[in-house]
């Protein structure tokens, strides 16, 4: 790729939003079903969404849900931040392609599929051609102390992000799913939200896999340290992502934004994601219009950015997971609302007096 | 049915509990699949219910669940505490049987079937011989000035719930929702829940189907003089369902309890229906085991009610439709928490470091 076309990467067109006409046509409609209105609460709002993301009253169901996993490994691991090794990273990915891992269930069970994409895993060769067909590096710096990657690794990271959505929507794709699978990633994930939201670090500090009492303290030590390495680069979404996030961090930031260009819904997963989704949104503001949080995680950061972001989750399972599991258990729910709008009768088909 | 069986209606014999031994099997399965520990939150605690109930590890996705939706109408719209007239009910019912109403769409939505039944709908006659196979009365007394019903047709009532819980069952289904439909049922279910929980009627009455100011007032007093008439029979579950609730109440009690006698599965739905509930478990106490609280509405009672059962509604999406459709928007949770448990690898067999 040239620089040019590097340069292109973090460049997004305006955002526009879902249909706001066929938002009003949705809710009208949602008033002629056979319920008293708004008696179906969130679900009609979530309906509304669908049918005006798609420019279509009543919506479709969704034929094509499309989880994308964006697995990376993170130098800080070297600090002790996380309760598993590093090379897990690695045989999570070889799990999800032998369709045993959590999100490779939950996504058959919501009828959705699953895709994996190696973009910064620490292995000399990626599992697939296919898996790695985006790989961008190898693992990233650690952050406490040093860049996570080149500003060209950044922007080609961005833009494998932006790829993967055009194939996927290309594809048929009709909702997507973004996910994350990485060692050490809450940590780099954390520091993002920490800075993008000026929180303190022991504020939006979690537990990631299940660090223990002194693992969370190294955990919130390096959060600190990469923070104040990025202190003079919080209005800039590209030197974050370089500084203290990571090449797995940007192509989520380049997915979730792609998606809101191509005009596609995205429900958003944990606090992985939707901390790369805030970036999106400095990348491409409005993109958030596009997204639904799918679920609320226990990470204390997740609820910080979800507020920023005007985002309310679907369900709230206290789940911990990644991968996109909160979100594969989310979409159901979203179908459920898409079948009702779809699919009620009216008071006038079904003659009831109101 | 004589009067001898009908008195054997209310007498539950003791509940066994959900199989302890299958949980500890299914919490130790849940520590060897490929997640950290406890990481997929709640889902966990719903897998491992399920398994209980079915004394099997792993547990077996649901086959057959199935909704029952009890209609009644209720004497106490006389005093205008509904928006919309009784005529409704009856309106309704047709449009359950015809497939055009919320829970018809959401109960495909999630692999469930849906059969309706006219225990107390103020018609002349059903709307079918198998619809109006349980029937026990038209309408109830006016709870506000006079009992619902007689001792013998709430026992009656109480059978009706007992026997459809077995007719299900027998005929397979691995899962039951109780859905209610009825236009006035949130009054004489408030007053149900008032009575139980010792509650003011001003904290516990809500909007219903979306009465007015002066509506809500109406149902309030109504709810406050009804709750007078009970005030000596507290202690009494037969007695309450019959000088303050209905038919369609009683014999949602006496499904809800039955189905924790045939050992299965249960999701609550709305308010209306864990009043019942809560009024099940007082015929058979620790039937609350067998139960899971699908949702919980914006109605001030249903939360009410919930803390006393202990339990937690599984979404939470400002629902206040009833018929089953919150238990139906939960139940692909539960099913997404039996594939993850069912179907996930375990470390050994995806080799993972640990």
């Amino acid at each position: 790729m040239s620089d040019d076309e590097l340069d292109a990467a973090a460049g997004f067109p305006a955002i526009v939003p879902p249909d706001p006409e066929v938002a009003t046509a949705a809710r009208a409609r949602h008033d002629r079903l056979t319920k008293p209105p708004g008696s179906l609460g969130r679900l009609e709002d979530l309906a509304v969404w669908v049918a005006s993301c798609q420019g279509a009253c009543p919506p479709r169901q969704f034929q094509r849900p499309r989880v994308l996993v964006f697995a990376g490994d993170h130098g800080v691991t070297a600090d002790g931040v996380s309760a598993y090794p590093a090379e897990v990273t690695a045989q999570m990915v070889a799990n999800f392609a032998a369709g045993g891992a959590a999100i490779n269930v939950l996504a058959e069970a919501a009828g959705a599929t699953v895709r994996v994409l190696d973009i910064a895993v620490d292995s000399t060769e990626p599992l697939s051609a296919s898996i790695g067909a985006h790989k961008v590096r190898r693992g990233s710096g650690n952050i406490a102390v040093e860049d996570a990657m080149t500003e060209h690794e950044t922007l080609a990271a961005i833009d494998a992000g932006r790829r993967t959505a055009d194939e996927e929507v290309d594809s048929g794709a009709d909702l997507l799913i973004a996910g994350d699978m990485g060692i050490g990633n809450t940590t780099a994930a954390t520091t993002l939200v920490a800075a993008l939201t000026d929180s303190e670090p022991v504020a939006v500090v979690g537990r990631g896999t299940g660090v223990d009492d002194a693992g969370w303290a190294r955990k919130t030590a390096a959060v600190r340290d990469a923070l104040y390495r990025s202190r003079r680069s919080t209005a800039d979404p590209v030197a974050l992502l370089r500084i203290c996030g990571g090449a797995d961090l940007a192509a989520m930031a380049g997915f979730c934004a792609q998606a809101a260009v191509r005009k596609t819904p995205l429900l958003l997963d944990g606090m992985v994601v939707t901390a790369a989704a805030l970036v999106a949104e400095k990348l491409a503001p409005g993109a958030r219009h596009w997204w639904q949080a799918g679920h609320r995680s226990t990470e204390p950061a997740h609820a910080v950015v979800l507020r920023r972001l005007e985002l309310e989750p679907i369900v709230d399972m206290r789940m911990r997971l990644g991968e996109g599991t909160g979100a594969a258990v989310a979409l159901p729910v979203v179908r459920a609302a898409v079948a009702a709008l779809a699919s009620m009768a009216t008071f006038d088909e079904a003659g009831i007096s109101t």
